[in-house]
């Protein structure tokens, strides 16, 4: 199996915090750099810098280089709520914003403690998607047949989308070290981050790997096309409820249906035991031009109303185990949502 | 409500056929001329014409053209085969072809009686779509709440893709002339026909409704975004087991997992007595180019490998309802199927 790494999806150099413009892959790899809160903010929107655990290390460099530039409490608040209110939906992104400035406040000097912070949660986050990696794999041999295995994930939650080699994709990464892995790779439309981003990350891992529109999964996984359904997640309630890019409900009931587990993994930064249920979870709803193009061509009549949420929540109950840096839960209950949440 | 018609699908003048080329909406109106089986054949291969029903119509004109130019058995058998084998998922093409091959060994005069066959089988897939239509309301008029619904549905099952207004989307259409209905449309990629044809048909008709990705629908069904999923059908298997667009499956799972009814409409021609359930259907797997590609453009790594199956198969307990012009089945079953077959 080749092993060329990805370029890093960010770049921090103890001063300024460069990021590779997501948007523009597989076709140019470009490097943007940030200096503040504002641009930071501006480029998780526009999703330059995307999945749920990467946009928490960005939002916290992004305020570690406010703070920097202008050290004061209202410089903090501010780039805090700038920050925070970028993207509703992943945990992590709240998470790692309350964090830095918690520590900035607790700190003795302003700026020098929001960057520690910050460089403590990348490492930390790295740290997390090593050690899920290994217990999603090790959770998947348990149930896996003997022999080569075809994994279904969605979206993209590798290296493009947490420290590391990721989270679902991480767990996929590991499995293929220790057997022949062959992966269906969800294109995820609307914009496209399987086809674009697992793809063009697949080539660099050497997996051998085919690519499907959403609307395929369910299908393929009743034809028994798959073993397992291995994705990341961005928000997972107390109850184990597990929001995450829209779709992944769909092969959550598919792989139900067709007696395949479903595993869900992600660092335990995005586990909000505050949320009773994923009822609660705020899922963004995005532009509908996102919905009207495919490809940067409109693809339907102009002006069409269109619903796009960028998310959904699986429940509980279809998740055969959740898994983060601290082990992997299942069957996914409160109480076992509470072990690899601490 | 406006009811601006949409251009026919395809016009039959007695000599020559004449089709929408349906590749090139909502974009560009333009009209084809075929003239035989070939030409028929491969217009049918790249849809230009599509739809269960209307590929049926489609290949029975394309037939009797064939033997108005050269009325020999032999002509009439190749013509056969080569329409035939066109796509092999929708029952309506191969029960056509035979229909026609039957009447037209069957009559006095081979030309004249293989065209007077195609001419009645557009008249009856005609009658066929009004009828399911009522059907499919009354059906939906039982169980649905008093008020405004909304209404999902997948790829385009209306009067561009069937005679008259449609299967699917000419249930819908019934039941807005009844009530007030707003229309969820799935865009079903690869090649968008919920996009690109039924936002089209949808807006002549005065019809609200917005889009959406094919990723998005199980989640909306789920947050309780519509009362019922309704679509057409490909071919229907003894047990009631329905091969339709991809895609279809995952609504039908969530429609289930929602508590909502799932309806699937379609002549009796679609219906396969001889298959005796869905493992049976053959699904069409087309080129990988389509799922590479997006609005004309590559979105992933050039050369990817793709899975790219056109239909799945819903199993007859997802479906709450199969409508036909002789009635609907519900619950569905074999003997339930057996009576709208005939």
């Amino acid at each position: 199996m080749a092993t060329v790494r990805t370029p890093p999806p960010l770049d921090w150099d103890g001063r300024t915090l460069r990021i590779l413009d997501q948007t523009l892959l597989p076709t140019h790899e470009r490097v943007i750099e940030l200096t503040g809160a504002a641009d930071t903010a501006e480029a998780i929107k526009r999703l330059a810098v995307r999945g749920a655990p990467l946009i928490g290390v960005a939002a916290a460099y992004g305020l570690a280089m406010e703070v920097a530039r202008t050290p004061t409490i209202a410089a903090l608040e501010r780039g805090a709520a700038v920050l925070a209110g970028a993207r509703p939906t992943a945990r992590n992104l709240g998470w790692a914003v309350e964090r830095v400035t918690a520590a900035a406040l607790a700190g003795d000097e302003l700026a020098a403690a929001a960057r520690e912070a910050a460089e403590a949660i990348q490492r930390d986050d790295e740290a997390a998607s090593a050690a899920l990696a290994r217990h999603g794999a090790d959770a998947l041999e348990c149930v896996l047949p003997p022999g080569p295995v075809t994994v279904m994930t969605h979206c993209n939650s590798g290296a493009l989308a947490a420290s590391g080699r990721g989270t679902g994709l991480g767990v996929i990464a590991a499995l293929a070290e220790r057997r022949e892995v062959h992966v269906l790779a969800c294109e995820a439309r609307p914009l496209l981050q399987g086809a674009r981003l697992t793809v063009w990350e697949l080539n660099r891992l050497g997996i051998d790997h085919a690519l499907l529109v959403d609307a395929a999964a369910p299908g393929l996984l009743r034809s028994g096309a798959a073993h397992a359904v291995v994705t990341g997640l961005d928000r997972v309630a107390a109850n184990g409820d597990v929001a995450n890019k829209v779709g992944t409900y769909g092969l959550a009931l598919a792989a139900h249906a067709a007696g395949i587990p479903f595993v869900a993994a992600g660092p335990s930064s995005s586990i909000d035991l505050r949320l009773p249920s994923g009822d609660g979870i705020e899922i963004e709803e995005r532009d509908a031009g996102e919905v009207r193009a495919a490809g940067g061509a409109l693809v339907t009549v102009a002006g069409t109303a269109c619903r796009n949420p960028a998310f959904d929540v699986t429940p509980a109950e279809l998740v055969w185990a959740l898994v983060t840096e601290h082990g992997a839960a299942s069957p996914v209950t409160a109480d076992t949502v509470a072990r690899v949440a601490a």
